[in-house]
């Protein structure tokens, strides 16, 4: 890390179908008509750039999500990054793999060849997928085991990095009069593991980046392993500051035991921002109006497995059970119940939240105040930065461009000028060169 | 097909490194530093939109080739067309799929995002791979039989379709009020087969062309059957005007026996264009004499199983023995002997045939010259177009495009301004509605 005087923060723009609000769609402004046309994403990297952010970034799932649900589609994102690559000069791109899903040689190849074509400006957020949905359209009966997923995302990744070191960073010449490349510095990996075989070297030489960079998320302990292992920058799910300084503590621990230096550890962040805290709430209120309230008190019913469709919307949540006498999946219930411990919100307040980002942090107000709260996070070893998620767009990204960044760039938190043209660059990562 | 007198030619370029000749790359103006330069490609897409070409194709393989014989390498084909997408805004980009190596869910899912992207301009080009070099790249021992293959491939395009034509075309309704999509309209396709499980929907809804375009190249008596049954136009291999014709013949005789109606049929075409004749053979003999000539014999000698490094270059070839007595793989062995009998060139001169293109079709001359051999092509069962090949690029598609197209448009037999907006249109195939 850079020492504390000099150190600024990362700002990822996690890019979402209309925004993070689940309801976001519903509003009359929405794109919604838009999710197939690239100029609608173009036009978001576009103003992430001038915002100086270090990267977009696209999750990604290999099934339809669930239509009566009313989920919205979404571009592959390799592609999609592609094509922004080219109405952008220096944001990162950063795409999610499953490493249960794609051979890494195709994988290792799609990403070398995006960093070429962006100039060195490649991110991959590697993952294991989760859902049965997902593992039978690739060909399995049903979702690997999460021990078996987390051991070949660990081959998947020592693969991937073999395949990009196959080509030294020399190997081309373009002699006229001689050799293109030098057959001495282009290599076989003669890769053969638990779950790989591959002969390489790539097709791709070297990138700009040498290496994509590694980004990783993992919540769970064999996550956390894999992470400390592998990562070069890490994605967080932290509902407040306690929650992310205790997930920042194990992480950095983790990586200290691993004798490897700390990765950039950005938690999500939703926000909404306005000139006066009363018209950011009102934003807030807007989106969280336009939830369907039967579907919404069905799905917290199913959370937190009691009927709640008879509670009146505009009072207090009643008690619920403890963490302890509560007896069905405890990751979600306990962010509910955090919530209201520290927010005491409505009913229709506690809809909201969980419609926007679900167990991500939500901060609300005007743009001194998230500043603040942005800045005391990072100087209170709660984060690195932040993976933004606006409940809507494209006007949540503007809002915080236009409003928040400059704040944080006059205290010095935040670069006014990209220093370099890569990912690596932006996120103070060396090139591994090679 | 259309009438006779409406009847026009498709084009294709076929893009490859620095061109098509093996040496391009020698030259002292080629662009052979900008091989991973997106820019490079864009160039020559809006050069072949410029022509009004139907599409670019790019070929693809998944090992990297002879670095010893300086084997260039290529960024991967998908990623390249997105960007080239943004760049243009008419023309096809089309990119090879190899059957043997993608899930048809990674595969469907990629060229379905890609036509969204560029708005209904893709194609793909299916293809079984060849070399257990590629083959243990992605996690195989060797290469399959051909036979497994080829039944893969045909299984394989079938669970794309359905993918494809998982979503009916009006499922999304964008209804702010209600739903975003119709269930009803978004189906799984349960597909359960000898090489694939899939149970869908795909994640991606139906694209501008509802599905990508199909093209196939198969020589063998597996490849035409695969062609005839699923093929919506068809790449070919033909040394000259029988080879074509025997060739179109035995596919459309296959198509027809199939009931569907006949594919456009496109060979290979190299040519060298100039003012006059001499200038366009003085071309052809400036990158000929840029192969290496010690290596080009030795591959030569491959090819023909004797020692020929002591023949006189200049001279006439000497008699090979014929193609029954020849032991060895007959192909390129039969190509040979046919380039030999029909213009009884010099060794340098064979060496350079088999430089550019292979066994493609080379036509050399002036622009007059080139438009004639190719509407005896079209007018003679030869051909319903040209995937054309230059051997050298930029400059080789740039003379096309300024000297031949011109010709052909004047006499009719090419679109002087594109009719419509997909590669389906530029074809003249119907949509697939659904």
């Amino acid at each position: 890390m850079a020492t504390q005087a000099s150190r600024m923060m990362h700002l990822n723009l996690f890019l979402f179908g209309c925004g993070h609000h689940r309801a976001a769609w519903r509003h009359p402004n929405s794109s919604i008509e838009r999710m197939g046309d690239i100029g609608y994403y173009e036009k978001l990297a576009q103003t992430a750039e001038r915002g100086k952010l270090d990267a977009v970034f696209f999750a990604d799932g290999h099934s339809v999500g669930d239509i009566n649900e009313n989920s919205l589609w979404y571009l592959e994102p390799i592609t999609t990054l592609s094509a922004m690559s080219r109405a952008t000069e220096k944001i990162g791109l950063i795409t999610t793999i499953s490493s249960t899903f794609y051979t890494p040689f195709h994988a290792a190849r799609l990403l070398a060849s995006l960093d070429h074509i962006s100039k060195g400006r490649v991110g991959w957020n590697l993952v294991t997928s989760m859902f049965d949905a997902e593992a039978r359209n690739h060909g399995y009966e049903s979702m690997p085991a999460h021990a078996d997923r987390y051991r070949r995302a660990e081959e998947f990744a020592d693969v991937m990095i073999k395949l990009w070191d196959s080509w030294r960073d020399d190997a081309i010449k373009c002699d006229r009069q001689g050799q293109y490349a030098d057959p001495g510095k282009v290599s076989p990996i003669d890769h053969n593991g638990e779950f790989f075989l591959v002969d390489g070297p790539l097709n791709v030489p070297r990138s700009t980046q040498g290496n994509p960079v590694l980004f990783q998320a993992g919540a769970s302990d064999q996550g956390i392993a894999l992470a400390a292992k592998c990562a070069e920058a890490i994605y967080a799910v932290a509902y407040d500051l306690p929650a992310a300084q205790d997930y920042y503590r194990k992480v950095n621990a983790a990586v200290k035991v691993a004798g490897r230096r700390p990765a950039p550890i950005m938690p999500g962040l939703v926000t909404y921002v306005a000139a006066t805290e009363e018209e950011a709430l009102a934003k807030q209120r807007e989106l969280d109006e336009l939830l369907p309230v039967a579907s919404s008190l069905k799905q917290l019913g199913t959370f937190i497995e009691q009927d709640c469709t008879h509670w009146d919307l505009d009072a207090p949540v009643p008690a619920l059970p403890s963490l302890e006498e509560f007896n069905g999946p405890k990751g979600r219930y306990g962010t509910i119940l955090r919530i209201i411990e520290t927010e005491n919100p409505t009913l229709r307040q506690l809809l909201g939240r969980l419609a926007a980002g679900g167990g991500h942090c939500t901060m609300v107000g005007t743009p001194e105040h998230i500043a603040d709260k942005m800045a005391h996070w990072f100087h209170h070893e709660g984060a690195d930065g932040f993976n933004l998620m606006p409940p809507s767009l494209p006007n949540g990204i503007e809002d915080f461009v236009d409003q928040v960044i400059p704040i944080l760039q006059q205290r010095g938190l935040f670069r006014t000028e990209y220093k370099g043209a890569t990912l690596r660059d932006h996120l103070g990562l060396k090139r591994p060169d090679f």
